[in-house]
């Protein structure tokens, strides 16, 4: 199983197109190591994630294409929150019995997802493990390796007292499409359009990787990805530029398709709706989109290039101040929001 | 549970000494990404391996300071069979229940084994994730990235026809120690130092990282290491060169702990007791010893270069010719042993 599985994938790491990062692929599968050259005057951005069946996803709704696509986007999203570009990746799978079988459908259907997901960002595969696993239970891990101009990388530490924080997009979707999946069958009474809206914001989140350098290029001061939701991924930022965040709640970006789903799935109206939406918000984990603190001066030049890059303004959301821990401005009292939100 | 082991491996990983190769590490833990500086004219080399619980290791019989140590030596062993340095490593945990409290003795006697092991041979741990898993085996993912001198890696495919094959030392012993880790207990009479060398060969073999850079500097041709058995390690240098390998069965290493293992426990004498001592040399895996092939003429600079690492001379075992396979020339025939061996 382990050769042919291996087989599989070092056919489709061959036939990835020869882009430019191709060109920085000396060996990839069939040696004792991958060999790579990197780019002059690069750092090199490391990250790996591993997502195990029954804790991240059960195979029962999670389609075997968009695992293989949202394992790379988890990991291309934590490149993004660098300001990095995608290079290398590798691949380790633990196999159950149950899908032993390296020609059965799910694993075409998954190398497709993650070889769509990492050629699209300019990312390839070049290694990885198999081992088979004794017990029906599947576990992923890719680790990929990024590249930035040396000095540039954006970390979590470089926010200042006084910056603007923003968010890319909309969050507390992706929570709502698991809730779908795992605790609200069928007798929520959601429009098509917003049910799949919801689901793909779950089962296949989009990265934002050109958005990361734009805002590195943009002079931006610290930037994070949220995969453990706002309050506990701005805590982060408090944490390592050692300040408080001030989130207000009127700002928080709540889009059409949470108001419907706590509208119709939560069963909730008036004030508890406007709590559940800001909780979605604030707690949902897995949606991805990119967190950024700005000093006022740079704020607009940021604003134009995330613009540019996404065809819609990002949401100012808060702003960074002297002290510690992640709080909710509700208009009449601050809240300790920190590191309050999603755990697998 | 998660939070506290990863605090743990931070602060593992910064009290590691600052060498020249924490020099170049950016960033380790607490961020999206690590952040390291590649050396100037460097390739990488990338290399990543698991170990499951059950498949690869049982904890009845593996103390965790050997399993922190032989994870290492796995991956550095897949660097020094290019010729390169070991610089920066990931570990990615799949935790069970039993295993979750951080401050477990276990914890801290693997973290000691996997970091001595890796500062031994200059590198150092830069980041990973870590999952709670949901039934009771360990999983342990280790990647690692090192450096060579651009265009100078070894490879498999490296192999010229009427090249001489070499071994750094003996082979086999894994073997016997997982044997008398898994299948014979007590019932076997051996010398309390020949059962500790063999059972130390399988919990904790000793990566040859030092001689694969030296190796590399004089000129040898091909290079792998002994991780499934001679036979399967030479087939693939055989495949990758598109050349016949010939092992010479008069010249295979057999050590005195292997004879005095296979007379004592596998109850072989006379003729039986031969092809049983050249099964062990031949299949047994996971020795990490290195396989490399050299021609005539720069043969003596090879051996002079092992002997001064190593302090003993390496073993000439055979020879590459025209032809495909790897065979065994046992005085009256060829056999065909290409990809017979050690399978988890």
């Amino acid at each position: 199983m382990e050769l042919e599985l291996i087989k599989k994938i070092k056919k489709l790491a061959d036939t990835q197109k020869k882009d430019s990062c191709r060109k920085q692929v000396v060996r990839s599968i069939g040696d004792d190591c991958a060999v790579v050259i990197p780019g002059d005057d690069k750092e090199l951005l490391i990250t790996t994630d591993t997502l195990c069946e029954q804790v991240h996803f059960k195979l029962s709704y999670f389609p075997p294409f968009r695992l293989g696509s949202k394992l790379a986007s988890v990991n291309l999203s934590d490149i993004a929150a660098m300001g990095g570009r995608p290079k290398w990746a590798l691949l380790n799978l633990e196999v159950p019995p149950g899908l032993a079988n390296a020609k059965a459908p799910f694993w075409t259907a998954f190398f497709k997802g993650l070889n769509q997901r990492l050629s699209r960002f300019g990312a390839v595969l070049v290694g990885g493990d198999t081992v088979s696993a004794p017990q029906d239970r599947l576990s992923l891990t890719l680790t990929l390796i990024g590249e930035v101009e040396r000095g540039k990388a954006v970390y979590r530490s470089g926010a200042s007292s006084g910056d603007l924080i923003y968010c890319s997009g909309y969050t507390g979707e992706a929570a709502c499409g698991l809730r779908l999946l795992e605790d609200l069958p069928s007798p929520c009474p959601l429009p098509r359009q917003v049910r799949k809206r919801l689901l793909l914001k779950h089962l296949d989140p989009e990265p934002r990787n050109r958005l990361g350098t734009a805002l590195r290029e943009a002079g931006i001061n610290s930037l994070i990805d949220v995969s453990d939701g706002i309050a506990s991924d701005l805590a982060h930022i408090c944490e390592e530029s050692r300040l408080m965040a001030v989130v207000n709640q009127r700002m928080l970006p709540v889009s059409r398709a949470l108001k419907t789903f706590c509208k119709a799935c939560e069963k909730r109206k008036g004030k508890i709706l406007h709590t559940a939406l800001a909780e979605y918000v604030l707690f949902g984990g897995e949606d991805f989109e990119l967190i950024w603190t700005v000093s006022p001066e740079r704020s607009q030049i940021a604003e134009q290039a995330a613009l540019s890059v996404m065809g819609f303004k990002p949401f100012l959301i808060g702003r960074m101040e002297k002290g510690s821990g992640c709080f909710l401005d509700t208009g009449r009292n601050l809240i300790d929001i920190s590191f309050k939100g999603y755990e697998h």
